[in-house]
């Protein structure tokens, strides 16, 4: 992982960012990897000097499930509520004292965590969302996972947790994936996938306010709804996402703050306007920052649009990193890497004109410019959990400002938002062979 | 609780703060109580109609430990190390469609929580810190214990948990107080207290990012060391509270955030500074906001400074709550209330003179100046776990300002710090009868 510390001078450009005299480059690699795994424990024990056990994915035991469930059917509403988790769960406890323990694979079932626990009171915790696919080639597939494994490094460090080794924790995810996976994700439904959730907590039992002492990492697998597709809930026609800008008293994220991390401290305090904007018929908040009304992310999605400029150049554009107040999302960078090596002559099987691929700070001002001169072509959020998914409207100091949405082979999409996801699912299904495609063995277990 | 909404046009007149435009007054009242318990309830069943069900904790029931625990030294190192809880705990469970349950009272144990809970993930968590005293006169008090419920109802609304009717949660912390306060505190060793801690975290096994559909309200006793009292680690002279001043590349709190509420997200991303400012030999952080250093908090606690102005005015200065990015204290604003009452004439008894009590935005820039002019003349945080404790430096960019801090029976503290220290310790052990003494009746089980 790299967190290369910079002093930057040009933050200040626009106004919107203004208190952050340095930044780090929060950007994650594929290709860097820790020195050793005594550089990425986090906590070194000062106390007596012992070096700490860290994470060995080779010593994992398994319990299997005496008791194992049947799949319910996608549709069924425990799957839809997103209840529905798989047959076994990876745990593994680490304390300041005597590092990462033997992993283990248990059946699917509760915690017992003290009252006292950090995670409680505190936040001590952070999580990473992926997914294992089922190939149209028969094989499972996780997407681009040491991207995940990084950054949950990056968010572990930032609340306090402990640190540990990407790649042995990459291979406990693998594990608990080699096991569930077969049954889960049948290899006669190809196209389909489950949801990845590794998770690290704080469960040292002191009330202190401190870095919690005791650890627990944790992974599970759930059943999952389809969140990119949506339809009119009444007429069933296919429609994009409907955001509902953030009002100034409601702010995300902050320079300086952990915008940038997966942590827990970034989603609870959204809910309540997340709440608000259901209740008023959008789906998703979409986090402005700063007086000039900077976009940030939607929901938990990185946001991009597609606009001509007033020059006439066409391009896609999307929040940069450097400010630390938006999230490095795997499929954000994902989007970037294709559309850069892909677009910038253009898509001829669609007659898509070239593209320049654009990050920096744009505004809700210049979207509302960009919709009322006809310029703005498309937009979509994109993350893990709701993949690459259209936006049809945004509402924004009491005006909802349509953007172009078109259905095409019955989902509602821009030509560029409906190329780039059908090569990302592509890649993510097997029917693209690439790289970023991860292979799970389904026999190594 | 008021929550009144109003437009501000002065906030931006150091510009400290500059993205908010409209803020809410977020200060809590022992007066006002809600019209009836449906108005906190927070979450309405709009899906059936149904009136969901308020907290009484008329219904409480209790269960006995079979195993109670003989309580240890206040010098054992599991006190020490905030491990030690009493033998029961409270517990209440909420449904969004059935509202609170039944309370109980069971022995302190484990909690199971299933691992797609979202107070894991999400951070779905808020908490209050109280203390038990066993006062002087035999009596049990809570202090204050109505503002903490009422601050409770702000905490869990904002981080998207149920409401509930304070006064009736007051009741179950008084409760669980009546049932191991005698034995954790017994009455022959006046001067000691319990730490109370009211939590509520959402236990909603559903994995989505959504506003949790079932929820736990828990207390939890611990006996806690003292923390106000500090000695050199080498020499054992009282010394005071040292402080290191926050980087701008780490903010604890922002306008449109949460930083007013206690909230788990507010600890969590505190701590990896913390566990810096331990590892250069300071105390906590002195948490400072925007490119003019304000001063808002240091670690958990608020902050006060008392100086000369350079006109000659003797002021006991903390910052205010209209920016929302500090924590409406109980201990702050009683410590305001008394200084207000008390001390406008000066204080014979001391020999000590007049002093306003100033809400305003301060900065290290000025703490500085002060400092270097002879002008500043104490220093103190205050809150719940650390009641009030006297600072003795704060080290600002490489610079290390000291604070006058003189000891006085053992304690190094500032003359008007110990005075109305010691104003508080009188009401909290019964010596000075006050109406924020709470008398918890021990019959009352």
């Amino acid at each position: 992982m790299t967190v290369s510390i910079e002093t930057t001078s040009n933050l200040t450009a626009n106004g919107i960012i203004h208190t952050l005299e340095k930044t780090a480059d929060v950007r994650i690699s594929e290709l860097d990897s820790p020195k050793s795994p005594e550089d990425t424990n986090g906590f070194t024990n000062g106390a007596n000097g012992h070096t700490l056990t860290s994470i060995d994915a080779s010593l994992t035991t398994i319990t299997h499930s005496t008791s194992p469930r049947s799949v319910p059917a996608p549709d069924d509403p425990a799957v839809l509520q997103q209840k529905t988790m798989t047959d076994h769960m990876l745990t593994c406890q680490w304390t300041s004292t005597h590092g990462w323990q033997t992993p283990t694979i248990v059946p699917y079932g509760p915690l017992s965590i003290m009252p006292s626990s950090s995670v409680l009171h505190y936040a001590t915790e952070c999580f990473e969302g992926m997914k294992l696919y089922r190939g149209y080639d028969g094989k499972l597939r996780l997407f681009r996972p040491t991207l995940n494994a990084q950054r949950m490094l990056l968010s572990s460090t930032r609340i306090a947790l402990p640190g540990f080794d990407p790649s042995e924790l990459l291979k406990l995810v693998v594990k608990l994936c080699a096991v569930d996976g077969p049954k889960w994700l049948p290899k006669e439904r190809p196209g389909q996938f489950l949801y990845v959730r590794p998770t690290m907590i704080g469960n040292d039992p002191a009330l202190g306010v401190q870095q919690p002492k005791e650890a627990l990492f944790f992974v599970i697998l759930s059943m999952f709804p389809c969140m990119d597709v949506l339809s009119h809930p009444v007429t069933g026609d296919p429609r994009g996402i409907r955001l509902l800008a953030s009002q100034e008293d409601m702010v995300r994220a902050w320079p300086g703050g952990f915008g940038y991390a997966k942590v827990g401290a970034n989603y609870g305090p959204s809910l309540v306007a997340q709440a608000e904007a259901r209740s008023r018929g959008f789906d998703q908040i979409l986090w402005l920052f700063g007086p000039q009304c900077a976009i940030t992310e939607a929901g938990a999605s990185n946001v991009f649009v597609v606009w001509r400029t007033r020059e006439g150049g066409l391009q896609l554009v999307t929040a940069p990193l450097h400010g630390k107040i938006i999230l490095d999302g795997v499929t954000r960078r994902s989007v970037l890497e294709l559309a850069r090596e892909r677009l910038p002559n253009g898509w001829e099987q669609g007659g898509l004109d070239p593209l320049e691929v654009v990050e920096r700070e744009f505004t809700m001002g210049e979207v509302e410019e960009a919709i009322n001169e006809g310029r703005l072509l498309e937009a979509f959020t994109c993350g893990t959990a709701f993949f690459v998914a259209p936006i049809e409207c945004v509402s924004w100091r009491g005006k909802e400002l349509s953007i172009p949405c078109e259905t095409v082979d019955g989902v509602c999409s821009g030509k560029y938002t409906a190329l780039i996801k059908g090569w990302l699912k592509g890649i993510m299904y097997g029917k693209e062979r690439h790289e970023w495609g991860y292979v799970v063995d389904e026999a190594d277990v």
